[in-house]
């Protein structure tokens, strides 16, 4: 339930004010105060105001992240060092952010979590500490963060459900999402999402009541994001662990790593990008034999939407595909009791591996899912589409595509692409490209390509057939 | 949001379990628990029964307690000692109130609050401990129930909002009482209601998501009811405190001792009840200058029936009457401030004037007030409801008159009184008849006069006009 | 350690003050309140202002309580009623119990059960609630006033040990009881004792240092006393828990029914009732086969002490008196180990007989045992000390013996009654009588007699030979 | 209090036992379990094993490190992965740490820190993410370990006294610095010392006590401690916070930039090695109008060295230095009352200048301060001790003479280079040279030169007077 059901009008009046950040922040070094401070060209300055506006306007309903910096052109933010720890100036901030001139206090947090990450990146970044060329060194880059910003949690059986789908979904799907994150919490599941609306806000608001009515203390609504995508799908309100990995793989990545299993709920491309990612993942061979929950839900008008998906899947992946997930439609029950057994069996692998339960170090994901995919049309028209390949590198491809796909609708690199050179194309084996276009069009006639300021979707994409 | 929003069916279906009572139950001594198990001709074991299947169905939305009972009649509760505390036995209890064969916990603690105060009122009332009689005896039995079940707290603010209003209200309304909850939650302040549903979980539920987006910890959600109503009213599954007061009267006193401002929002007779108990009071020439918070509110669409209400009350009472309250339509945030203002002054007064936070100990509350209206014919016919008697008895007796229809509408003893002799006969000053007359009137057409079972509305009163 | 060993100088200064009660203070009523400041003849305010003093002076040497009025004869107490919870007056308090004006919180706490215990007892009896006259009656009221106290745990299994022993007892001694302690603390064992110096200290100053040391948190420091010993006995500062009894034989029920296990270290006259007291309870035919771990232990330097009981109790009561107790010689860790073994025979039974953990129920602790022993020449005259009688009973007498040595030593109306009328005659079976003077003459060679102001020993008895 | 004094003898005997880490390790990556493992060539499995073994005698009373590990040759510690967080396996350990098998959770606490420490320093140092050679590198490194340990905690008012002194001092100096360490408890201060017995424990236990009278929760008792000193200063039991630097230098800056006053107790060549050194940065112009209170105590007996530490100073850095402290004789109040002025004045500069509260920025420590002095002949002989260069670089210098007695004292690399090449020579100004035989000699004969083992003191240096 975001803010303006009760009556919180985004009414564009601001409010500037200094505050305290509120617990969880590390102490800051004078260094990390200077390099957040020195606002002149450094691009650190514009990516802390522009993760930090989507914080405080945390519960937004526009997914248009240009009509918040329109709506909020004056605002900035300073991290000051102080004699008790730091202050946080806010300039011409969003007044919905605040009760009577006071900054609301999970707001406080989130806010928190966007300026330890920032630094904390961008320390170790520019310190050389990560090795982002190699397979284990990315993944290592996604632990430090994690671990940075106390995520991983030891000492905690396994009952981390990642929950994937759309972040602009119909009303009827969305209280689908309660009903499964109310059935989950019931049985003290925590949350992870993609910390924006829609499927990503659903779940955790279920979870909430049931986690009240268990008086569950210590629960967790974790968000995982990105620069690229924070501002477009804000955190909601409920999260209460934010995390921003420095881009869309290791976003993905961190999914992977954090979560006992995941459920995906109705989306659209960007939905079907992360589909792919973990089954392109699962289908490795070094793989086999990793108990990993998926499942595919939906209420009974979603039917068809994840039919159509699993049709795609068997047809560009083979019918085995079908083993790594687990369709249920229309039964929050059901779906809580088989995240909870699946979980059950994730335990016990990791128990007799003696494996940590906080982070999948078993799982290995190659370097083609790890490295960034540049959304360019020469990137996008170079994916070999084809089933004469191993099975998860034609996954790995054809999450690319997706991802091109999800760039080329709202980011901002992939938008100015598409506006110079017109729509990506992408080839490839006919029967697939057939598939895949249907599969997009279905999704335009769904509304699941719905875009920033909602006007009608035009295509950022040909499609060879 | 109810259990059924989340796809828990009321089934029927039963469990039994033997269940250890989640905090807060105190040690019983081996006499109370043998007090509690003497089920033979004991009053006491079917109180608990029906107390505890009222908490049980927590969350229902029948609120016909008669079918509760028709839908669970195996249903037994036993409390055993044991060797780490005690024990609660249930036998054939709704399965609504478990998850996976295990109780939730919210629930249990309903039960342990259930079982607490049986106790406790059936052991003081027995050692001869509270003078009924006597105005002063009746606040301190008040004082002590209170104090028993842990519900006044030292060392904290006034920051506690009484709601009123029905349990049965428009969807409208119903949303409305969760903004004003919610802006209310926003600025610290704790919620109490009568814990059914309608207008008394609406608050809670807006201040829960409040209270969530500010991290606040420690947050109250009291529900007062009483033996009588608790069926019809089953607590709902956000109430964290309850209290079972023995009777109506002692709910009441409860209710003012306890809050430090009353918020009413649209309601039925009951409502009404409360507006001329609160009023009643008020206007006490002793009373005068103790500062009360009391705002009617509800959204624009109900504007017409505050404006009924202060008709009636300016007609019975007198205009100055009206400085007792304040009507705000249609603005949350508004009542938010009004209400945190309000109780800034009760603070400053307290402070002034050396008295507790936690208990209410200035207002005179005066016996006809606390003694229990007995809904017989006799009673009811006896009312003297004319203006030439001082306002408070006025305020007093049409109070009566009110909880002689509630009684009439709903519960056992005025139902039982109806069907043996029809409706009961309500006479007085024929202009205040008139009015009573009115409003009834527009609460049947307004539909605020539902009954158990849904069933049209066939009055119990005549009004002699 | 007490104050003085760092330095906190016994000056006779003095602090007035208004202390904030702190937690765990319930509310009180205005009646409440009421009563505690009618200060006029009512014995109650004359109680409050005993107990308090010896609160405030915790940690005093001293064990004379005259001179303890002598020191503060202006000091006063007063409780008033205030906006927040209650206010605790203190006029000329001791300035020991001060840090630059504030009260030193421990202390506070202490004073906080001081009130709580007087208002609670003085209304309950007040009300008549308690029934006096009867075994369980008496039973119910110490678990009435222990519950009030909020010592009665549940949800925690059986981990409290009583440690019984002298006052003043040698540096040796001392040290020995220490070190007991530090090894009950390693294993969790919570302490309960007398709570004045000595052996009531030395047990819980080893398992602070022990649960320190395994950062236990939540131990708890019992002391349970009586009105008419905490003076003479002040609660040492480590006390966290405190509950005042009503009078000697309370107390010592009190330490049966929560207690899992005893220990018994040496000690004087008062040692000797309590180890009589309990050897009396487990004699009784009744109570066979109920599990109670009983341990006589001290240094090297005191096995002879417990040679000597050992000898007394097997003369008085057989040798299969034995069978109850187990006598330990500068062995700490052994005398833990038999202690954690014992309370796990404890447990098993009260799971086997579905009996609470936190009050001993089972045990049958007959009238003679609970009733107030008046120690007067006639009563003293009275006792029937031969064998031909059941051994509980004869224990009972036994006891009493004791009693009356120990209040014509330090108790006013004792030391009134033997200022007026010489010493208490005893008489009894001769073989006894020897056995009984070997004792006593024994605890006087060895200093066990002290009594307050240091003056050498003047026997209040005649033991006839 | 130490584990002796209740009875635990050094028996030698040995425990094995695979222990969960207790609160407080972070997770750690797969790499730095390896790095851990990896126990070959690597030092820093045997830098892990010497520490580890320092804190599992934690409360041992002998100061000889080569006794520790001949004592427990066998030991071993390895650090696994396992599936809920990371295992300790600990190999033929000294059985006084286990209580029936269990390690005592304190030293479990302890080892979790040297883990964390070592694993991240040299994770740290691997990545090159300290620069070293610059005195800002120098201070971050501090403060990113610190920071790392958890030790630097904002809101929270200034209160952490350090304590310098021997750690083997007489029983009359210890009982002093327990007093003082009460007094200080008494008004909320914090302790922080280097961690071993004498005059880095009494302070931590006199607070500890006066913690406990005040109720006062999350106390902290910080150890600062390095790698070549651990071992021969093995953790008291009541840190409840342990980082262990990488050198000496950084440890003395720990102290300088955690502490918010510093008080000396007696000592020896250490003590006066970190008087100088705190000196030596107070005297530097730009730390002029730098509030920092330091404070010389000691009981009665001890009057003399102060005096003799005073001409000492004043000689080599002339009168003037003596406003930097204060000497207080035997007043354990007027020293906490001192302290708490002191560091209100240290609050008061800090909020001034805006300056962080958990870590002293403003204070400049110039490279000479920072850089390790190697303890070698050349470096003695070549320190210039005369008085014709600024005083804050004499100081600096003599810091060093004293460092490297402590040396040829104490520790490996000094011992060795000592019994290769005899006694360090120390040259320079007569006046100076005088002044530092005698401040030696009396050291010597007051006994304050105690080595490992408890042999007579034969001087590892040579002053060229």
């Amino acid at each position: 339930m975001n803010a303006q059901h009760f009556g919180e009008p985004v009414t564009g009046k601001t409010v500037s004010a200094r505050v305290s950040p509120a617990g969880g922040l590390d102490i800051l070094s004078r260094n990390e105060v200077a390099r957040l401070r020195d606002a002149s060209g450094s691009g650190l300055h514009q990516l802390l105001r522009r993760c930090a506006l989507a914080v405080l306007t945390s519960g937004n309903l526009s997914d248009d992240p240009g009509s918040m910096f329109e709506q909020y052109p004056d605002f900035d933010i300073q991290v000051l060092q102080e004699d008790r720890g730091i202050k946080i100036e806010l300039k011409n901030a969003p007044e919905q952010a605040f009760v009577d001139g006071r900054l609301i206090r999970g707001i406080n947090e989130l806010l928190v979590a966007v300026v330890r990450d920032i630094v904390y990146v961008s320390a170790q970044l520019e310190a050389g500490a990560f090795d982002l060329d190699d397979s284990v060194g990315i993944t290592h880059a996604v632990f430090e963060i994690l671990r940075n910003s106390r995520i991983l949690r030891p000492q905690v059986d396994p009952n981390l459900v990642v929950c994937w789908g759309g972040h602009s979904i119909s009303r009827d799907e969305y209280e689908y999402t309660k009903r499964v994150g109310y059935q989950l919490g019931l049985r003290s599941m925590d949350i992870c999402t993609g910390c924006g609306p829609g499927a990503m806000k659903g779940p955790m608001k279920g979870a909430t009541i049931a986690h009240a009515k268990q008086r569950r203390k210590g629960n967790r609504y974790i968000g995982v994001t990105e620069p690229g995508i924070i501002a477009a799908e804000s955190p909601n309100p409920i999260v209460n662990n934010l995390v921003i990995m420095p881009d869309i793989e290791k976003r993905l990545e961190a999914f992977v790593r954090l979560g006992h299993g995941i459920i995906v709920f109705p989306g659209g491309v960007g939905t079907a990008e992360e589909i792919l990612y973990m089954l392109g993942i699962l289908l490795m061979p070094k793989n086999k034999g990793i108990p990993f929950p998926l499942i595919f839900t939906g209420p009974r008008n979603s039917a068809a939407y994840f039919e159509q998906i699993d049709r795609f899947l068997r047809l560009c992946l083979g019918d085995s595909v079908a083993e790594h997930y687990k369709i249920i439609i229309d039964d929050p029950a059901a779906v809580a009791h088989a995240m909870v057994s699946g979980i059950d069996k994730v335990r016990n692998h990791r128990l007799d591996n003696k494996d940590a339960f906080f982070f999948n170090w078993a799982l290995e994901i190659p370097l083609p899912f790890q490295q960034p995919f540049p959304p360019t049309h020469n990137a996008m028209s170079g994916l070999a589409l084809h089933r004469d390949r191993p099975r998860h590198e034609l996954a790995a491809d054809l999450r690319r595509a997706f991802s091109g796909i999800v760039a080329g609708n709202v980011k901002p690199e992939g938008v100015r692409a598409i506006a110079e050179h017109g729509p990506f194309v992408i080839d490839g084996e006919p029967e697939i490209m057939r598939a895949l276009d249907d599969l997009l069009k279905a999704f335009v006639a769904q509304h699941r390509m719905k875009l920033p300021g909602g006007t009608a979707y035009e295509p950022c994409y040909v499609v060879r057939t």
